[in-house]
Order: structure tokens, then C-alpha cells, then sequence
């Protein structure tokens, strides 16, 4: 598959986080138009933001399955996030584009936090067709748990690493990875370029408690890392920013913080890397 | 597990096959206060009736996948599909239901027309959990004609063969099988009961132009004998008749046309099948 762009639409940017189940209509707007003339293979991962963290939060799904109110969480939760992927889905279709959903709590299961079963081949038959996969960060069933979670960030790293993405875009509210949180720190400078030299300090940078229920910024660096380290260009960038996706999709290499494919394994895990 | 029942709510009954994209409202709101009261195992699928068809038919899609303009149908049906899983989503959990969506065409992969790959591990947790599965007749992608349409009917039946289900009720907006085409023919007469001994005429009976995407009541009868072939009940029943579905639920015998198990292959097909 000719050059495979996977791009997360994180939640914290195409949702109000303060307010449950509230999209952020201008950002979905701008992502839209911006993805309007892009016609090379595409998947879109939307992360859950407003429609799914709060209930997470609230059910203590994150820890697991106990049963009991959690049940009315799971329902619910699924029939919230549904509503994201249909604005998304609407945004898409009256620009020409053309969607199609696939719902990761169908086609993955856990055991212990990690992927048990996963069924690809529909995404893959979508892409050849020339639609445009669109998942979500979601639910999905654990085998020993009961319930995990499967992050949109990590479902990226997973998709591009199965489907031999050659770029996973990470698109956030933020314009990239700093040097130290920007939020507490101002003099905190964003950190341009990620390479198999300087990664262990990025990573430390990117710790510490997020608030997030899918591990915030350290998660992102986490799958970026792996994905890199595969031989995949990865970008964690500011969605909201103007023409920021535009510019990353037209091959700008200066938006964000960019992850360099590490050169001593590209080839072999590139060769390794089913292809799609 | 207990005693699992899969219930098939018929596109031509909850939607109004005449216009569009048009939910049948007041059959939806009959259909789940039947259900309020249900506490056993229950797998929901729904047809597309007026969600689906009417694009199938358009796009030429049930003859195999040729891309161009069948692109965006195939992108549009599954955006109108989701709008029918959703109302009738809200309509369980407004009776305090916890439904929870399973896509087929992220699950499912066909060869031929053939299920070649399909992961029911997820509906099964989902089950055993205490949550209602809803599916819906799909689109799913086939190895050798591109997209193929698996039908409500016939998810009924593989999900029902594969998880052992107990009964299999497939409503409709008819009441049963007729000895002929009841439209066509006022002095038709309904089947009770199709067993091993009258099967053959049976068949003969539904068979004949149905104008549906799907197969109509043809298909029906094809898959409900290989349920009961397999040892497992089914019902064909009017979905509009009021409290039709509530009596069959508590064990009914005498409503609607009923398959009965085939006691010669029951128990050798019991033990073959997968349990829950």
C-alpha cells in the first residue's frame, strides 16, 4: 500500500473536555478541510475526549470489570462515542470524503492488557477499496479483566505497526512534546526533533500525572517511541493550530515534535511488517 | 449459557420500507417495552429495511463490488445503518436495556459469498458480561466479489449456529409462512409448524420473486430449517402484532410459524456446536 498515513484525531482537541459529550465542532470543521484534497490511504483514529473519559473516570472501568453499575457504563459509553464518530463521519461525507466506520470493541479482545485477538483484514479490504477507515480509542474486552482500554494513541501504534503505516500522525491540543510541562512550566521549549539519540530524555520529560484516562502525553511519547523504533515517521502536533495537518500531510517536517525513524532498524522491521 | 435467544427484528417492521431512511417508531417502542421485562440471555440483530436497501438496490451492490460510484454507497449505507442502530439503542437504554453495538462489517470477512473469517469472541464476552449484543444486517468485504451483504436472516442463523443459541425468532411484518404468497393469494393459509416431514413444501411455498434485497421470506425459511436442522427452535412471526414477541418469549408455542428441532440431528449437532 502506497505510502499509509494513520492520523489520531486526539479527543482533548476535537472535544470540550469540560463538558460531557460536547464536540468541538470548529476543530472537526478545520480537520475536514484540511483532509478535503488528501487522496493517498488514510485511516482516522479518533480518541474519545469528553464523550468517553468522564465515564471512564466515573466507572473505574480503567481498573477493570467488577460488574454491577458497571454494565450501564459500557452500554452508555458505547452509545456516546458512537455519536463522536458520526459527527466525524458527517464531516467527512458532506466534503466529498468517504468513511467507514469500524468499531475496535468488535474486532479486538485483550488478556491482561494485551491484545489477544484482532481481526484486520476488513480495514485492509476498505483501504485497497480507496475509503477511509474511521476507529476510535474504545472498550474492548479482556479475557482476565474483563474490560480494558484501548487507547486511541495505542491503536494507532498498533494499526501502523500491523498495516506498515510509513507515517502515524498524533494530533493533540498541544504543539508538541516539551522540554517540561508548558502548563506549569512557561519556559518549558518544545522539543523539534526525536531521534535514537536523545529519546530517553524526551520520554522523561513527557512523565508524570496527566488527569488523563489514557495516559496523556507520556502514552503518546510511549507509542511514538515504538513506532519509530519500526521504522515509522511519527508526529505528535497541534490539531487546533491552523493549516498544522495540511502542512504535516504535504511532508512539512518542522510542524511539531517529529519522531525520526530509527535508521539501524528500519529495514529489518520494515521487512518484517505485514503490508497491507 | 442459559438458554440464549436470538431475536432478528425485521427491516420491514421497524422501518417503513416505503420511504427512505424512516424508522417505524411505534413498532420500535412496542418491541422494546416487550423486552423491558426479559431478563435471559437475548442477542438482537436488525435488518436495514429502508436504511439499506433501497441503496443496495441503487448501487448494484449485492452483485459485487465494481468501485467507482459504489464507493460512496457503500460509505452512505453504513453511515444510514448506524442511524437505525442508534434509535433503537436509545430506545433500550431509555427502558433501562444495556444494548451494546456490534459492527458485522468490522467482524466479518466473506470469500465467495462465504464466511471466510469472523470473530465472535467480543459478542460472546459481551453476553456473558449481562449486555445485549445489537447487530444488524451489513455490508462486509469479500475476498472474491469485493463486498458482499450478509443479511439480517443470515446473521441470525451463523450467530445462532456458532453460539449454540436455544431459540431463534425472526420477526417480521407477516405473520408466518403462508401456504402461498398471502398478498398474492387472500385464501392462502399459515404454517404452524414446519418439521422434518413437511419441510420440503414448505420451502417450495416461500419461495418466488420477494423484491427484497435480501432474500424476503425465502431466505427466511432457508436459514430457520438450518437452525432447526441444528437442534435449535425458530419462530417466523409478526413483529407488529401486538404482544406477538412478549408471548413467544415466555414460551408461546402457538404464535407465528414455528421450526421445530429436528430430534434426529438434535443432539448430534448440540454437542458440535461451539458453547457460549
Amino acid at each position: 500500500m502506497k505510502r499509509l498515513t494513520i492520523l489520531k484525531l486526539g479527543g482533548s482537541a476535537i472535544t470540550d473536555k469540560a463538558r460531557e459529550c460536547t464536540p468541538d465542532i470548529p476543530t472537526i470543521q478545520s480537520v475536514t478541510d484540511q483532509l478535503r484534497d488528501y487522496d493517498l490511504p488514510l485511516i482516522l483514529i479518533h480518541g474519545g475526549g469528553s464523550y468517553a473519559h468522564p465515564f471512564v473516570a466515573k466507572s473505574g472501568l480503567g481498573k477493570g470489570f467488577r460488574g454491577g453499575s458497571q454494565l450501564r457504563f459500557i452500554s452508555e459509553t458505547e452509545f456516546y462515542l458512537g455519536q463522536l464518530t458520526r459527527i466525524i463521519c458527517a464531516a467527512l461525507l458532506l466534503r466529498g470524503k468517504l468513511p467507514v466506520l469500524f468499531h475496535p470493541m468488535s474486532f479486538v479482545t485483550f488478556d491482561n492488557d494485551k491484545v489477544k485477538k484482532i481481526l484486520l483484514d476488513p480495514v485492509r479490504k476498505a483501504l485497497q477499496a480507496g475509503l477511509i477507515p474511521l476507529l476510535h480509542g474504545d472498550l474492548v474486552f479482556d479475557e482476565s479483566q474483563g474490560v480494558g482500554i484501548l487507547s486511541g494513541d495505542r491503536l494507532a501504534s498498533l494499526v501502523g505497526n500491523r498495516l506498515g503505516a510509513s507515517r502515524v500522525l498524533l494530533g493533540s491540543d498541544v504543539d508538541g512534546v516539551y522540554s517540561r510541562n508548558p502548563k506549569s512550566f512557561p519556559s518549558a521549549t518544545l522539543i523539534t526533533e526525536v531521534t535514537s539519540e536523545n529519546f530517553r530524555s524526551v520520554l522523561k520529560a513527557s512523565r508524570g500525572p496527566s488527569g488523563d484516562a489514557t495516559g496523556g502525553m507520556g502514552e503518546k511519547v510511549r507509542q511514538a517511541l515504538q513506532l519509530a523504533k519500526n521504522g515509522c515517521e511519527c508526529f505528535i502536533f497541534n490539531l487546533k493550530e491552523k493549516s498544522a495537518l495540511r502542512k504535516i500531510l504535504e511532508g512539512d517536517p518542522m510542524i511539531g515534535t517529529r519522531f525520526v525513524p530509527w535508521r539501524s532498524s528500519r529495514k529489518s522491521s520494515r521487512r518484517s511488517r505485514r503490508k497491507v
